[in-house]
């Protein structure tokens, strides 16, 4: 049950602040009730009137004949928290706050919003604003307008949860003329307790909802909004437009993943980890809506398209492969049976451009030719205005039952004037949304295959979510960075690779260490006061004597002496030196609205230069960790590049879900880079070469 | 005086092949010219008919009480022929055939249109067509619609020509309720004769089209459409959508300008370079162009946002940033003049949220604030339905006198339903084109900001046209390569710097060149007998003795003995090494269709991992070189990375600049590669360390 159930289905309501008052509130918000057909009984409540509308008023709760299931409160702010107080006594627990004068205002607004968050806590209510436009639900069983909106909303099957009142607004308005139709509209206004997570809890309820439309500014409560965004991807598409992408730039930060993260980049990931399909305009929104809500989704990328003109079929075509889908490649039966009736000027490959002489009769026939070829998944059906002999109308009555009896997706283009002509209203009948353009119809198929994606996904991913535990802090060394060993520790618990090391003051021990190993040696501080340690005279390489390793550890503690504050003694670090291979750099922080984020890219260039880096939240399973590495730009060097190894992705991908659940369970880490981690071709496993942390 | 000059602007028409018949192409052609009210004389042409709707029919040519200043050709294509033999002997040299039959059905349809075309010829006729939809003309003086589409064009001030004749109905139909209006079509069909190249010249005298826009599946004579579209953009925008961007694939070739050159990114370098401004879809292109009809350009890339919601505010400023323009930032008094008349609630910053209170007058006052602000260049006016008090209409209508006198850019969006209460007229009267989303207004602006600084360059590029000779060929070497002896004179020619050098087959000559040079210098092979250079014994490098110059040389000697054919004696190129640098690769070939492309990048990685490279036509001034460098997404590198200097970019452009020139000048040349160019911090200048070219 979401704490919204009771407000989106009201069998009646009590409207505290109804009033006759032409232009007032009140006024308004009952006459949109009353215009929608309102299935439950409405009670005004006013001690001034005795009816409006012809709608009996009663003077206060008291005299009403029922206990109402919801109240909404319309009245000057002075009045709303007596209202609220009354209504609590009387047992409503679901009440929407209308209202204006909150914690908008700023001043004694902020004060009354507290006391009324207060009231809602002390009755245990439900309560939707202060602030808010309200809310519709037009189920045939509600029918229930509660908002007061100029425009009636369209019956249909689309949600839209708005962070601005007027938006929604507007959305109606331009929805007016377009074969869209609503389901729920929730006003979330001040949030002071309903959020949108129970607005979206609710839509995961309410089967008279298919597809979910968000428009964000903000994301609140993070943690909650992922976790039910997900559920709800898994049985219907969730599209968001978020406002905010050029955000006041980028903060200081003193590791690559601080300084890459803009909020941007950061609401972006989090959107797309949680099965939320961002989309760029308000326009792009309501056309995806339109085909998601009205047609079934394709099946794969295999786009036929089937037109009577030419440019419009190659513009169409062009804009397949853009959209992450292709144009299928016909089955020897279809070219046969296309060509057996199509003139010899016809085109009968994909795209099938059957000329301007096309007719009805020609257009049913190409299209029950095309429906059936197992490699066409979804069908552009594109119509410019028949020079001759039919209209869009007649084509798509003629081939209603083509239509009926495909399980396909099918997507029209009509390229006319929407007059009587177009044929819309069977169009419509026949759950067809209609579109102007070719490129906006075929973007439009692409969100449809690249949600069915995302619903594989979630449903998938609900099994394989990585379980967190807490671990035990590791503490700060000076200036709040952990201390070395303290890192390589905590790596290995994790069961994450790192180079053969050893941490020591003791040149014999380096020496022995070198000696065992075999190998070059790395040597280096490990005194976490020294933040640049490959500075001048900090750093040695290729050590393979004992001499070397012996003459190393004097230049390098000779350095320390001068650099480490009075007191503290030089600590090394030697490291078998790898073989160079492919770095990847991964880096982990808490962001202060997501929480802890985790970065991935090449080191180098790649990230200084290109700042090719993907980021995600913490955990991250193996499968979620491989799609991040995927979406690389320079991923091609996975494959080897200019004598490099191929390396293996699902390596790096696995140290990316360890490296997550570290983050995740290490809440005192602040910032983490692990960079570089090396490929080790002779290990076969990627292996961290470095790192550091920030513990706060 | 453009060849379409009398077909577009005809005093009086004869129509050959004009008919009775309900649906003959003869009949609707009449029809249509009939509907518009054409301003001059029509004479049909039937031996079978007296009139047609009332209009005089003539036998034949003979009888016209006059000469015709054009003529069109209706008749079935085996009557076609006769035809224009008779307009050619009666002197009638303007023709628009628009009978099909020709060319596109193959066959003899191949040998009737070449007889057309000699026959054009021989009359000294124009030919439009054959197998084309005709053309219109709208400006009031003409008013001819000479076209059968079912729909009549609005008149208007953008010219549209379409390689679709389809498209061309589906566009007027698709506009028929938009507030664009058309001064121009032309139809180009089989292009036997006349081609969109003429179209375009006649679109430059033509002083109704403010706005041209194309529909192109194929650029024929590129060097023509490239002159023109440079003039053209010159004085009045030029925007096309290109199809076709998923051609066939890559055609294998050896060098990276040729494996990288996909005729899609040519054909997008190609319009840029020549001032067209490329559009993804048709919906954007007609958008587009009913702002730019419309309202003057932007002066600068300031744009002020006015709304009476916050949503769509923020959705406009998110989108500015990516339109390539920028919200202004407000001077004092106008925050001043803001803050003193709007409510407390309100935002007088920028965006400008007046809220849902504003009504016409706040709207009008807060637009006269906002339009005297100089850093103001363009203001994106939002309304969303207002919900008390006043319509869009009532706004537009109070503020007539404000955009009447502000010189600026005001781009309206309304968001609320197109009715009366909309004020579309009014929007209409004050040439304010009307949008219903803020993102697609803004990228709107956008584009008009783009041409705005396309138009000064094309303006300014006209003087800086570098000019190109005929230069002497380079012979072929072996296997059509270039001998390193030629290419390096080559270079000296073109003043394009290359690291000290000597060729030679002595060693003596080379130990000499070395000391004398006092440096390290390479030692490698200069046989063009040997494809891969720098395999393994064929390059040596660090040489900084003669010692080691004469073992590298007898070592390269021993592996070339073995690899080149039988009396091919071996052939060293010594160079400087060079310090390592920044490595630009610059490429050139001759594409069969746009002829000599050139190619840059960053060498390594940049080019065949993340193919981050730019191309443009060959000859090109330095400041063209230059905008292409600032095209690289990896330009970073520029600012100097990781211990590499910084370098001067336009040292780069100045090298490309010339070698454009070489590559223009010498036809014989089919690709060529300077690979790399490194950046001498000492000499300060950019230096070519290797090179090939192949010979055709």
């Amino acid at each position: 049950m979401s704490r919204l159930s009771n407000i989106l289905r009201p069998k009646s309501i009590a409207v505290i602040g109804a009033s006759r008052k032409e232009g007032s509130l009140g006024r308004m918000f009952l006459e949109a009730v009353l215009r929608m057909n309102y299935k439950g009984k409405i009670y005004p409540i006013n001690p001034k009137a005795e009816d409006i509308n012809g709608i009996k008023v009663y003077p206060d709760l008291d005299s009403l004949p029922e206990k109402p299931d919801m109240a909404v409160i319309l009245l000057a702010h002075k009045f709303v928290l007596q209202s609220a107080e009354i209504l609590g006594k009387a047992g409503i627990k679901d009440v929407i706050v209308i209202s204006a004068g909150f914690k908008e205002v700023g001043g004694e607004g902020i004060a009354r919003e507290k006391e009324l968050i207060a009231l809602g806590k002390k009755y245990g209510m439900n309560l939707l604003g202060p602030n808010c436009m309200g809310i519709f639900n037009t189920a045939p069983e509600f029918s229930f307008n509660g908002t007061f909106s100029p425009t009636l909303p369209k019956p249909g099957h689309t949600a839209y949860i708005s962070q601005s009142g007027a938006l929604a607004v507007a959305v109606l308005e331009l929805n007016a003329e377009t074969d869209l139709g609503f389901s729920i509209f929730v006003s979330t206004g001040n949030k002071a307790d309903i959020t949108d997570n129970d607005a979206l809890e609710f839509l995961l309820e309410d089967d008279n909802t298919k597809v979910v439309t968000l428009y964000l500014e903000s994301i609140d409560q993070p943690a909650g909004f992922g976790e039910i965004c997900r559920k709800l991807s898994a049985v219907k598409p969730v599209l968001a437009v978020k406002a905010g992408r050029t955000a006041s730039g980028l903060k200081a930060a003193s590791s690559h993943t601080g300084a890459l993260a803009n909020p941007d980049h950061l609401a972006d990931a989090f959107l797309r980890q949680n099965g939320v399909l961002r989309i760029d305009t308000l326009q792009e929104l309501f056309d995806t809506a339109r085909a998601l809500e009205m047609q079934p989704l394709p099946g794969g990328p295999g786009v036929a398209v089937v037109t009577n003109a030419g440019g419009p079929g190659i513009l169409a075509s062009d804009a397949v492969e853009n959209a992450g889908l292709k144009l299928a490649s016909f089955q020897q039966k279809t070219i046969e049976a296309l060509e057996s009736f199509l003139p010899a000027e016809a085109a009968s490959g994909n795209p099938v451009d059957m000329i301007a002489s096309a007719n009805h009769e020609t257009y049913t026939k190409a299209m029950e030719i095309v429906l059936e070829d197992e490699n066409v998944d979804a069908v552009l059906l594109i119509i410019v205005q028949p020079p001759v002999n039919t209209t869009a109308g007649k084509i798509i009555n003629e081939m209603k039952s083509v239509v009926q009896k495909s399980g396909k997706t099918i997507i029209p283009v009509i390229m006319a004037q929407k007059n009587e002509k177009a044929g819309l209203d069977i169009f419509k009948e026949l759950k067809l949304p209609v579109y102007s353009y070719p490129e906006s119809a075929v973007k439009v198929l692409g969100r449809m295959y690249q949600y069915s994606r995302i619903q594989q996904q979630m449903k998938q991913s609900a099994k394989e979510r990585p379980i967190v535990q807490t671990a035990a802090a590791i503490p700060p060394g000076a200036g709040g960075q952990a201390k070395a060993a303290d890192l390589f520790e905590l790596l290995k618990s994790y069961k994450i690779a790192a180079t053969p090391y050893i941490i020591s003051r003791d040149a014999d021990e380096i020496t022995g260490f070198q000696k065992e190993l075999n190998s070059k040696i790395v040597l280096k501080t490990a005194n976490e006061e020294i933040i640049h340690k490959s500075d001048e005279g900090l750093l040695k390489l290729h050590l393979d004597t004992e001499a070397a390793v012996r003459a190393a550890y004097a230049e390098i503690e000779q350095s320390l002496k001068q650099k480490l504050p009075a007191g503290i003694q030089p600590l090394f670090l030697a490291q078998q030196q790898m073989n160079p291979g492919p770095e990847l750099v991964i880096g982990g922080k808490r962001d202060p609205q997501f929480g802890p984020v985790v970065m991935a890219g090449f080191g180098g260039i790649f990230i200084e230069v290109l700042k090719d880096v993907i980021f995600r939240f913490a955990p991250l399973s193996e499968k979620e960790a491989l799609m991040m590495l995927d979406e690389l730009r320079s991923q091609a060097l996975f494959a080897g590049f200019r004598g490099q190894p191929a390396v293996d992705k699902e390596a790096f991908a696995k140290t990316i879900h360890k490296f997550s659940i570290l983050l995740a369970e290490h809440e005192e880490i602040v910032e983490m880079d692990l960079n570089p981690l090396i490929w080790s071709a002779e290990k076969q496993e990627a292996v961290v070469v470095d790192l550091r942390a920030t513990i706060g």
